[in-house]
């Protein structure tokens, strides 16, 4: 696993949080599906506000009810792992942003 | 819409939560500037801890009361787009960080 | 200060919310420790879920009681700042990831 270490890329895919995938949320699926490919990690971090491909703003006062603020599924890996999960992610998505972007890992270790 | 996949710009502001413009928070202003301006996207990112350029450390246990954690505007566009909306923000802030990363959008779909 | 605009670094540090270091969170002591080494800025997001380097899934349910959600913290400033302080972090850590991308700094201002 620490050949996880080098020149990599970080995927981040911007959903709802209220967004939905055989009846669990989205964000749940995609990062059950990254540990199932075996991409070495997964963060799911959630926006206080934001708006995003569909242009309706969302923000935590508006949303207390819906619970559709933003949330960006974060993963890090090699391009080629990355693009071998990357149909399986489209299908899930309805609407919705992925962007890629290079990051360097010098540190990967297990305790 | 779908002009934005190719390789793009992410810009991060950094700012406190407590931070007001025209008596209302920044980050919900800066975000409706964002929109306004037809920028793709935008994410307000609260932390639970930090400092930032001011050097004031915050956490969430200090600052129970005076609620102010540090938060990152996330915008992704193009450099143009993004250096049109950059005189606007500027005005805007009194203290904080601004920083740009290259960002590679391969997905902006519409539900 | 305002020397920090330009190409810059950004750090992040992958750990678990729980983890610790001298009896206190180690994401507090990462925080402080670049604080006093003079870092520009750091910012702790803490996730709703993710699994990492242990590939141990977390999520807000599932720890409601443990509280080890994922935790990341990010350091913006100068590659040789930074390598400076690395040593100290990699002996506070035990499993987790680190990560290094570029980022441009355009503004850095005091209120």
């Amino acid at each position: 696993m620490t050949s996880l270490v080098g020149e990599k890329v970080r995927m981040r895919i911007w959903i709802g949080e209220g967004s939905r995938h055989d009846d669990r949320p989205l964000y749940e699926v995609l990062v059950e599906l990254f540990r199932q490919e075996g991409i070495a990690g997964a963060t799911v971090l959630r926006g206080i506000a934001g708006y995003g491909a569909q242009s309706i703003y969302r923000s935590r006062k508006a949303t207390r009810l819906s619970g559709d603020l933003p949330v960006i599924v974060e993963a890090v890996d090699s391009q080629e792992k990355l693009d071998r999960v990357m149909p399986r992610i489209e299908e899930m998505m309805s609407g919705g942003m992925i962007t890629l972007e290079k990051a360097t890992v010098i540190r990967y270790a297990h305790k």
